[in-house]
């Protein structure tokens, strides 16, 4: 398992033990972890505090150099939201630990030139479908449905 | 001047008058104002709080058929981002001050179904006209160039 994932998947553990949405997203650039973060939806009641969002905002503002050089890991596969500010940011490589689950905009960012791979990671799978499970309704809030 | 888009510019011009990026968003719901919000990097570091996002934010969780039946305004094109924030929740009618100083996804929006109305407001072009002129890296950041 990549270091990098694992981190992700320690953020979404955080998450399901605050009681929230179990999604974790870091930033890496340069071998480094820039920002890491997860949903905050329950915790902040946040709307917009996606995993990935969240891993944006804990990076702070960062110059369009680094962006570019930088990758994006997530255990779920990115939203229309998330996958937007990957774009917005000019982020050219996302990992994303599982769409089974959740498919996002994967397509979206491929035309545009990003490069994404999907890991089909037993342990992100598992925690979003207990996850899904146990709160149908929480998880439709949070993908708008 | 429809009095919601006023709001958006009120938004905006709050934040050029705290030394912020002058872009403003409201999101109305049944004639009232559901959040507001401005454009907050400068004034909290925040690489994810646009205006839109703001607005989002400050509006809170909503269910799903309330963002069906909103309106979004912002003062200014909205980005990547934003727009992905849109069909998150499934936002069906934006109402935009300019595009004019910068084009975002319109078309994308526009492809999903989402009525995308430009105003080519007066007053949005010149607040981001002066803006530009005025701080031309804060604004690259902003978009991520």
């Amino acid at each position: 398992m990549d270091t990098f994932m694992q981190a992700a998947i320690e953020e979404a553990r955080q998450g399901r033990d605050e009681g929230g949405i179990p999604i974790g997203s870091v930033i890496v650039h340069e071998g480094r972890i820039l920002g890491r973060g997860h949903n905050r939806r329950v915790q902040q009641g946040s709307a917009i505090l996606h995993g990935e969002m969240d891993a944006f905002e804990n990076a702070g503002r960062q110059p369009a150099a680094v962006y570019r050089e930088a990758t994006l890991y997530t255990t779920l596969s990115p939203c229309s939201m998330c996958s937007g500010a990957i774009l917005l940011y000019g982020i050219r490589h996302v990992i994303v630990g599982e769409n089974q689950t959740f498919m996002g905009e994967e397509e979206l960012l491929r035309s545009r030139g990003v490069r994404v791979e999907v890991l089909d990671d037993a342990t992100c799978i598992e925690m979003m479908r207990d996850f899904i499970a146990d709160k149908p309704e929480l998880w439709n809030e949070d993908i708008g449905v």
